[in-house]
């Protein structure tokens, strides 16, 4: 059954990437066997990230992407990550409506996805979803991400090139900085270029990138945009362009990928570790007494998780 | 000479706060030692959180709240956390300079709290600066976050009473509702209420949490203020103080707090799990084999894992 819709999924079928996906976000058990099966027949295409703060134009930078793409007839895969919380997120995901404006268009899948009430498995969902866009026959994968939180940092981290979308004053600019995503940006779209102080947005951050950047082999280009106006797409495209051929250049893209393999395997690992291991007898009244003596001053965190950690250790040792 | 730190603590020195908060921030080996000294002494403390979108104001109400408990001659510590990136947080922190107003006031302690290039050490050093400033004899904790990433929420969870501050309009409102803070939120403040739309995003936030809660022992109430003008300033303390009487009632702060410690020690079994377990052999050439396969495609992700946790079960016996 599963191997059907992978069968359909490496023969181009969207609907067999709607179903995987799903499976991925729904951490089904059938996922290591999805993952296993189409392993080999994925790392062709091209994934390209757009991050920000909400409300500079991440999305309507995203839709100009999609039309460039199709205009030069590839294959492009949308990946929306909404790290809403569950509580509101579903209302609020309205806003992906705009992506109606391609259903139906042959070489564009587009997909939202949010936590479905489980933050931490939403990185490793959507690694999956790339994977399976991937494995769709994609050439050109776009993940844009509604905040700029650090699960969206981490999902941003898995892909290629990344693409960082800012625009001009309102403390958003300097929001941007503080979020963390300065150092992992390729890219920078100053967006809203029809602003006031769009132009010293885009000098100071290019200042700011030639003194922060000046050892390294990599300078992030900064392009101004306009996404509604549709002005500085072509060069927004060209400088993300111009990051592939850098990545491609002394085989830098396999570094990337490796470190990004290295990450993943190691969270895999964490996790199975996390589910046997932790799991092994410290659930209920055992791991209740122990809470209620720490909250009782009775015993320390850290003498509680010394107590633990031997004690998992044993009860391998028995396996 | 940590114990002589931590007796200094205990008298109420902050100096020694200061010395044994950065030994947290820096994650000494001493750490242990120091958190199973002050354990004893610490629980006595209302924990106070602040958190919202960058913008809406929450220095503002802090440095409000600062001078309301000043003038009711409590000692207050205030934990200011910056999960910004370490390649520009520094400069960034300069506007935690306002705080200088308050530097030689006794009763009250300031602290700002970056990520020191370590994001998921911040949840963890927060803790145990909040326990810090507890054993120095603070009465009230306050804890304010810059940002309202995931690593800000986790922190904030961490607190007895979580006031989510917003203001009218310009998308932030449901900017911070998108963030998913809204279930986290036990008091709301809507500020800069001089601002256009007040009303309306007031009156809004209290059918939408009369619906979500109606089932719910405690109604997140909500407060117009204006922290510049120092409007609302009293009846957001009232409310902050009524959710601490609610949290005494039928002694929910027990249950609240015991959920902390629950996730507490969880997190520091998994890092030692994670330092301990993972790193047994699992290093330099023998990792990067693995990856190498799953990178050329001759291995995929989860037998990678289920390979790894199998080997690491083995060495673990070995002990």
């Amino acid at each position: 059954m599963t191997t059907d819709w992978v069968e359909r999924l490496l023969g181009g079928d969207e609907l067999a990437a709607s179903k995987l996906i799903s499976l991925v976000e729904n951490k089904s058990p059938q996922v290591p066997e999805i993952m296993r099966q189409i392993h080999p027949h994925t790392g062709s295409a091209a994934i390209l990230g757009f991050t920000g703060p909400p409300g500079v134009g991440k999305s309507s930078l995203v839709d100009q992407f999609i039309y460039i793409a199709c205009a030069k007839n590839l294959r492009v895969g949308v990946l929306a990550i909404d790290a809403s919380s569950p509580y509101t997120g579903g209302a609020l995901l309205g806003d992906r409506i705009r992506f109606g404006d391609y259903s139906g268009n042959d070489g564009v899948y587009i997909r939202s996805m949010g936590t479905r009430g489980h933050l931490g498995g939403l990185a490793q969902a959507s690694r999956g979803a790339i994977r399976i866009l991937d494995a769709l026959g994609c050439d050109l994968v776009l993940v844009e991400t509604v905040g700029v939180g650090q699960i969206e940092l981490d999902i941003v981290k898995e892909v290629d090139t990344v693409v960082v979308v800012t625009m001009p004053g309102s403390g958003d600019y300097v929001q941007t900085m503080k979020a963390g995503i300065m150092e992992i940006a390729d890219v920078f779209a100053v967006n809203k270029s029809d602003l006031p102080g769009a132009d010293l947005a885009y000098s100071e951050l290019v200042r700011f990138l030639h003194m922060a950047h000046k050892d390294s082999a990599w300078l992030p280009q900064v392009v101004s945009t306009c996404a509604t106006k549709g002005e500085g797409l072509k060069e927004l495209w060209t400088a993300a362009e111009a990051h592939r051929e850098f990545l491609l250049q002394e085989d830098r893209i396999s570094r990337r990928r490796k470190e990004q393999v290295k990450g993943e395997i190691e969270d895999l690992v964490l996790c199975r570790l996390k589910d046997d291991f932790w799991n092994i007898g410290w659930h209920g009244q055992r791991i209740q007494e122990v809470i209620d003596k720490v909250y009782a001053r009775e015993l320390d965190l850290y003498s509680a998780r010394d107590e633990i950690v031997a004690q998992i250790v044993e009860e391998i040792k028995k396996i």
